[in-house]
This record gives C-alpha cells, structure tokens and sequence, in this order.
C-alpha cells in the first residue's frame, strides 16, 4: 500500500479565533501537487483521553451525561481527559472512581481512537476495566450521573438505543465486545 | 432505565469566538439540582453529513486524505457534508462520485452517529453503497485521493492499520460488517 504520500507543505499556521476552551488555528496548506488551501482546525493540545468500559458480573457499566452540543442525554462509557503527569491507566482508574465509583484491579489499553482529525487532534485510548471493588472520586460533574449496568450476553443490542449513537462509545462497544469473546 | 432525566435549563446562548469555519458559544446552565455552569460548545448547525462504506467485487474501497488536525493522512470512508436540498442517500452518491468515482445504484443507510456531543451536534449518516458504476463528479479536493481496495474477507484487519484510527470510520467498519455477514 502506498505509504509514502509526500504532506503537504505548512507555510503558516495563525490562530484565528479564541475562548476559554477553544483556539481555532487557520492553516495554510500548500499541497505536493501546488495546489493551495487555507484550513482550520483547532489547536492541537497534546492532551490525551481516556474511555473506560467496566466489567462487573457479567455486566458492563453505562452512565448518562448531558452533553449541551445536543441538548440532551447521552449514554456511554465513563471518559475525560489525562491530567499532566498522568499515564493512560491511571487517568482511567481516576475517571472511573470519578464517574461511576469503582477503582479497577485489572485493566487493559484496546486501541487508540482519533475523532475527525481533519479538523482536531484528540486521541481516545480505549480501555476495559475488570476486576472492580468500590471506590468513590470526587470529580467535577454538576450532578450525579446515572448508571445503567448492561448483560454482556446482550451487549450489542445497545446498538439500539436511541441515545447510545456517539462514534467513540460505538467504536469502544464493538472492540470491549470482540476482545471479551476471546477471553 | 431512567429515560426521564430533567434536562438542565438553559439561560443564555452567546458566541464568544467566531471564524471562517466555526463559531464558539457560550451556554449558561442550570441543572436540575440547582447546579450551575457555563459550557461551550460549537454552535449547532443543522448539516448532518455521510460516511459511505463502498463494496465491489468483495472488496471495500477505502482513501487516504490529508488530515491537518494531525498533520497526516488517515486512511477512511469517503465522507462529507450533506448539502442543502439533498438527502442523505443523494448525498452518499455525490461523495462517491466525487471521492472514489463511482456511483451507486444500491444504497442502505445502517445508523446515525454522534460525535463528542458534549461540544459539537454533528450527526454523521453510515451508508452502504453496492452495485457500483464508473461515475467520476468533480469535488473540491486540492488532490486525487488514492485508493485502497480491501478484502472483505479481511475487513477486521483494518483495525490494525495504524492509519485506520478514526472513531466514526472504526464504527462504520463494525457496523458494515455486522450487515453484510448478515446477507
């Protein structure tokens, strides 16, 4: 397969707009064929995260949050972002007593997912999170969030509900699903 | 399940950056139990976009495409943004044309996916297009995007490409999977 795409060439990255959580950059592009574009992404933070899918008793672990892009409800897997000087592991272990109140004796990194990259450069490490055992956080959610515990037996039928539809919570769903079946 | 969660009120909406591309705002909330926040976001914008999966000849066709979030190509579906007056299969069978050259004279919508909701309401359409036909449009790519023909066979070895990590194009793999083992 060809793997040797010559990039194109950055001649100058501005940023263009900024708020409290966001700085948008416009790119400008010049493509190995000459051709030119002006892009915008945001800022590439260097900041990874985490999601988390917990295993207990046959079950997994879902939670809904409200997410103000949608207005409404969603539900998926407990996430958040590494602290500095937190590896992927550790901030899993914290966002789970965080969000759902269990520290993880056993956990394992799936893969790491990127989400529109044309535009962000967030990385998503996936992790399956066994072996529970009770174990609240303090976090900074501005309420209490609702947990769902869900048969593994009939995993994929969360497909079908309504509010389950996030790309990364779908993807993380199929990856828990296919590497518990090898267990 | 407590599908009656009180969404938080919301009591004012402002834009607090603004760019070519994207607009910022600001949202102030009240949650149900009196907590307050104020949470950004991208301002909505109504445009659901596609991802088309195309299969021929036991194959599924995949592109590279420059991705300045990461400053790299990533290898995916053909995607973009419905346009005004379309709907969602016109608009899997204009990206088609445009981005791998082929038409489709069969298509199946299999879900739609979120994406980040907590900051972006961005719905992504996962179609898949069979019965293809030679059927080039011109989009308005700065370059040819090359082409990868996949085995179906070995649709799931996708996931270990280290290119193929974008969390609606991994969604999109598994759910086109699903859907045509079923046939």
């Amino acid at each position: 397969m060809d793997k040797h795409l010559q990039k194109p060439k950055i001649h100058k990255i501005e940023t263009v707009a900024r708020s409290r959580l966001f700085n948008v950059e416009s790119v400008d592009l010049e493509f190995s064929n000459g051709a030119r574009r002006i892009y915008e992404r945001m800022q590439p933070s260097g900041r990874e995260a985490v999601m988390i899918v917990p295993v207990i008793d046959d079950h997994i672990i879902l939670i809904r949050e409200y997410a103000v892009g949608i207005e409404d409800y969603e539900l998926g897997f407990p996430k958040g972002l590494i602290d500095p000087g937190e590896d992927i592991l550790e901030a899993a272990n914290r966002e789970l007593m965080e969000e759902v109140g269990f520290g993880a004796r056993r956990m394992e990194i799936l893969t790491k997912l990127t989400l529109a990259p044309s535009y962000f450069s967030s990385k998503m490490n996936i992790v399956v999170a066994q072996n529970l055992y009770p174990q609240r956080r303090q976090g900074d959610e501005p309420e209490p969030l609702p947990q769902v515990r869900w048969p593994i037996a009939e995993m994929m039928k969360l497909l079908n509900e309504p509010d389950f539809r996030e790309a990364r919570n779908v993807s993380a769903l199929f990856l828990a699903h296919a590497w518990l079946l090898q267990r």
